[in-house]
């Protein structure tokens, strides 16, 4: 039976470019699906609708998928099988013929994000207008020669639409970070992730964890609050661990002393991560 | 002469709001100056466009406004003078008669996110459409009755526009916090706010700025993480710290060995947190 994953869609996102990335590694006969939410694209894999979902977590520019964190935080039982590191790239797509001509942006807001400066430089006077994926900005600029989309290359080609300018993100080395997920611990790997919450308004309560994984000289790759969301000062912290391949039982040993430091923890796997080369995603285009 | 204030604009934003009751509070003459960003609104008070700014930087359900961040670390100068602390209610504005008739709903994406489970349950079908701001959701949907905004129920009046669902937020306790910032330090109230960065990917490079704090007995009531930029795994950490108002020497002499354990660190001030309640923003509506 094929395995079905599940990513936010339509197609030419840079989640589907990711989890066909990740089919082609399995090799196993697979199903993608696309959801209209991050939010659903989580749901559907915890409540077993889908085997696997492919969800966009960090980007180099722009930070972290905050949509992606909280809906994590929700979940029990989802463990991460693997991460991609894919490098991202920019085009600015329109039927027009010049840049004088376009007066309007659409995009996703992390892509009109990673080429702020681009824009602020060249299309100084353009009206900005945030839209729900890359690919629905295509699609609403279409037949308008004064407007025009950022999105993927691979997309410009699937939906048969020019590109006006290559290549416009203002950091020639963004990427962003997808975690597959499921329900299967892998429990090996380079990183081990997870979030925690501590008791409110302790002084330095939020020492302690960390002091836990200092003291075996285990490094903290990421931190990140998020608000617990029912009142200010109350947060969720998420933690990416490098751990120790040759000496796996420092992490153990760790989450165990954690929880005397922490209210809630939450383990969303201990897995590997592989960067994705350009050439890769160029590939499926 | 009139204090000039910056905020983001157009008139009816939760921006314009904390602005009009912070020129209250200060009782001089002042002119309101709109824009169309906050990295411009910020800007405009570090060239000294403007005199102040007043511009969102954490709510209560969605964290962090990173724009916000991103835009205090690019400057050297810019000093908090005050904290307002907003409580923030959103209404359904509309000109349709029902909810059954609506198929669309426009407003900035903080706002769409801080109402997500009313549209979950109550409009279901609806198409979700992100905007720049709650006011420019209401010009979008003006003469639609099949589309809906969602805004301040102060907006609802400025633009004469009905509500057809009032408090739809998921959080009643929903809040915002403002800043109000110029380029004369304050140096007094319960609150210090900074940034540092720290040398890349070193075990435990967070664990002693940290370390500074907790052993003086200073809370941190809030830390938040953002990417350089420059590459994955580089960050800029954020941290609030409640001052010791009986002992205000301690947090001078942490930030003095703070320097010692981190690349660069910005103080953005030292100041007073006001709370405004619903009284006052309602009676400007």
């Amino acid at each position: 039976m094929a395995k079905t994953i599940a990513h936010l869609g339509p197609i030419g996102t840079n989640a589907e470019t990711a989890a066909l990335i990740y089919g082609e590694m399995i090799g196993e006969p697979r199903e993608l699906r696309p959801y209209n939410s991050i939010a659903q694209t989580v749901r559907s894999v915890a409540e077993g609708e889908t085997d696997l979902a492919v969800i966009p977590v960090e980007n180099s520019t722009e930070g972290s998928v905050v949509m992606t964190l909280d809906s994590l935080w929700q979940y029990d039982r989802l463990q991460i099988q693997l991460e991609l590191v894919l490098p991202i790239t920019h085009s600015l797509l329109s039927c027009g013929e010049s840049l004088e001509q376009i007066s309007a942006v659409y995009s996703h807001p992390q892509a009109l994000a990673q080429c702020q400066q681009w824009l602020d430089s060249n299309l100084p006077n353009a009206t900005i207008i945030p839209s729900n994926s890359t690919t629905e900005a295509i699609i609403l600029v279409k037949d308008n020669p004064r407007a025009a989309a950022i999105a993927a290359p691979r997309a410009a080609k699937l939906y048969n639409f020019p590109i006006l300018v290559e290549l416009i993100n203002d950091y020639p080395d963004n990427c962003t970070r997808f975690w597959v997920i499921g329900l299967t611990p892998i429990d090996e790997g380079e990183r081990v992730s997870l979030a925690f919450s501590v008791p409110a308004n302790l002084p330095g309560a939020l020492v302690k964890p960390l002091e836990v994984f200092a003291k075996r000289g285990l490094n903290l790759s990421r931190i990140e609050s998020r608000p617990t969301k029912r009142s200010l000062g109350e947060y969720v912290f998420f933690v990416d661990i490098e751990s120790r391949e040759n000496e796996p039982h420092l992490t153990g040993e760790a989450l165990e002393e954690l929880s005397a430091y922490t209210e809630v923890v939450k383990v969303f796997g201990h897995y590997r991560v592989r960067g994705v080369d350009r050439f890769s995603v160029k590939a499926l285009s």
